[in-house]
């Protein structure tokens, strides 16, 4: 094998028993040239494998060496200032993409989605989330919620108060990387391991899971749920939904394709294709029966939304006097047929 | 009379005119032996009824004694922690579950509801909204509101910014206490007073208000208003609605039976029974007319939803042909009908 | 010209380019004699126009003793405390009404709103998007993106987290300005520049963006965009939205009356005039067709919700059984039709 799937020198924190609670990896790299990895791993006593090594003061000075002899100036850097880091240096392999076995083997995926290096559904998290632990995430830092309530009692009695900001699995990415070109109006809406692209604005109401993301130039005022995944040009209006897999989306993956508009407070349980749009208000299931209209808004048939699932040109609407949910296209009605039977 | 209803030990902040801001309580009881709280009162001159009795050094190694004689070696450690404090020790006892008089006492019955020890609706929080102040949360504590500008400007001055979190009467739960085995993704949307059990997640966009709460396991990304509980095992899909009796559900009290699924974006203004679903995106208020239909899908008649209350295995929907509100069951019509006038 | 548009004086923060990221300016002024302005200004250099004048300590001596000369105490008394500033002082100076020109400039005009000096829709600012940085609004203070990787590195091997709290153009109104008598759940959701009137409660879904607000008394849980303004004594309900100009709104500018109700997850495309409600769930759009019913309840006839813009004493709900828009007056049928015609 030429190539190591990833690696990254970081730093984590560990809880009064050893366990990691979680890891921060400022450079984390995909892919990486194996005779390089495997330089780094040697130095720290890394036996094969994807496995994350734990750097005491030898181990680092050893790194830094073994870096600069490999050319790799950024890892020797690192290397250095983690000597006198306060928090525990690590160095993660992974030869290959499996299921993450640690913590920071855990986190430094999170880390390639956040940093762009892997695309939504682009590497292997099965088991991600019973891996990580639970963890307060404090105006100090990670805490392990067992050692929490002594942790906020003497900061009480020293006239502080130790501000919990999320009690969650995940992160908000924003403490670990924010990509180039992003604004994210309330990072704790926007979990580490999400994917935001260039151009992409998380207004308040947004929310993006990890796994999930926008290809950028996007406007988020919507919800975008664990595995989805957004086009270029596509507007998430304010407490819009998406369907996760996890939440009621089934087995379907949703996706919304190119230039789509969700409207306000609508919502799909369906992937789009491009340039369709969700009515303000509108919630579609993959079992809602849809009045089909064609370019001259004459009905053709009536399907169920799953039937229209990943089609573009589509506009969704409630009638506002029938109440019958429509679908209007730019296409003719043989055309329109003849697109869904393909699709079946 | 043999138990006192709560007892709390805990230190607290207040502002520059020495009046209450809010006050925390590490080990919050419920119910308390009577001698045991009438000996520890005593020793810091207490005169009998509910009271909260502020602890200068000399009350506070009083009441270390009383509750090591007492055999309450908790009390007793606590009490001398309190002696280092740079906040206002404070001793709460609460003879009889009488309305709150005081702001220590106001925040010992919200400690009870969130530490689990007093289920929402279960103690009496009369006039409790007008007794508490408004608070400014900030990352340096809680500060009184007309001190806030000189703090801010000083904050300033030195290169630092005092940041707010919160403006409000009730602080973030987590501030005060996490209970086991929670997760609450952004720990802004839990007031204190909430009450959570065991395997309750709060994501980004649930919130939980006070007197409040879920039974557990249960999936909150959606709004529990006060006074609103949810049943183990159903789910708040994101972004879905409660209607609380402070915010127009008038004098109905909402609860949401065990096993029930709220879609996202809808709603509900009535309270349900067990293993019910409301469609993604659908708001039953309680004049909503519905259509009900048996168990093979016919209609049996038209009701008002709150003629529906506590129904257990309904399933509303908006029929997205004809935009008609159904409710489906899996019941006869003749069972429907008695379920109802049984009900009225 | 006897008096200026607005005149601060604040501390900011500045890059290590030396660019602006902020300004803070804890007692705005508007309008300001222009005899005072002008005193002001000469004795920091100003030169006419619209300016922010970088305070140097020559420049503060001389701007309190110019201000202790015009009897201007607060002014001279700031400028004192801003010689022992750790951030960049500032004096800003706007004659006129114009665009703004820089960022100190921008953040007085977006303060001149947040403290009530100037309504939502009073000033001038053109530009202002463009012109405001992206900034990293940390634990530590704005930070510029640019200089964020660095300093969060560094806070790793300190055993800090260096969090972050937004990344946005704005900042949070909180850490600027609390107007009197104001609630806020979580100051995340209120930017700089929204204006709330006294008796507002923003509540933990509400969100108010700049240049819009609220009268007061009002309860938000709903949320306001750019420029919408709403009246004393309305209500948003959990999850309502109001369109913005900035988000699919166009160029309708959106306003709610006073005593109105928009329920849980309804939304507007329209403005509102006095005493109207919207029902829960409902999302009312410009292009909404809505069955006009009089008094008594009897179609009048069928319009596009736009043509209702700014009407009073009308209530929106959609019929449960036919699924239709419906829209009720208390008018009687030939009044309404006048109303319409009027508004045409």
């Amino acid at each position: 094998m030429n190539e190591f799937f990833a690696l990254g020198l970081g730093v984590g924190t560990v809880n009064a028993r050893g366990q990691w609670l979680e890891a921060y990896f400022p450079e984390p790299r995909h892919p990486v040239p194996a005779s390089l990895a495997e330089a780094l791993g040697r130095a720290v006593g890394w036996r094969g494998g994807n496995a994350a090594v734990p750097l005491d003061r030898p181990r680092l000075v050893a790194l830094a060496t073994a870096a600069a002899g490999s050319g790799d100036r950024a890892t020797a850097e690192l290397a250095r200032r983690c000597l006198g880091s306060r928090r525990q240096p690590v160095l993660v392999l992974l030869e290959r993409d499996e299921p993450p076995a640690s913590v920071p083997e855990a986190y430094l995926k999170l880390h390639l989605l956040s940093h762009r290096l892997v695309r939504p559904h682009g590497l292997n998290l099965q088991g991600l989330f019973a891996l990580l632990p639970t963890v307060a995430w404090t105006a100090d830092g990670p805490v392990d919620l067992e050692e929490l309530p002594e942790r906020q009692l003497r900061a009480r009695l020293e006239g502080r108060l130790l501000a919990v900001r999320s009690v969650d699995k995940f992160p908000p990415m924003a403490d670990y990387v924010i990509p180039k070109g992003v604004r994210i109006a309330d990072t704790a809406r926007v979990r580490l391991g999400a994917w935001l692209g260039e151009g992409t604005t998380v207004m308040h109401e947004g929310f993006v899971n990890f796994n999930a993301g926008t290809e950028g130039p996007n406007m988020v005022e919507g919800r975008i749920s664990a595995g989805v995944t957004v086009g270029a040009g596509s507007d998430l209006g304010g407490g819009s939904s998406t369907m996760g897999t996890l939440s009621g989306g089934g087995e379907i993956v949703i996706s919304v394709g190119r230039d789509c508009l969700i409207g306000a407070n609508a919502g799909i349980g369906i992937p789009l294709g491009d340039r369709c749009t969700v009515e303000a208000g509108l919630y579609v299931t993959a079992g809602t029966k849809v009045v089909l209209l064609d370019e001259e808004q004459r009905p053709v048939r009536t399907v169920k939304a799953r039937e229209l699932a990943g089609q573009s040109d589509l506009l969704f609407r409630r009638n506002s006097l029938t109440g019958a949910v429509e679908c209007l296209t730019n296409r003719k009605a043989a055309a329109l047929n003849e697109a869904l039977h393909a699709h079946n």
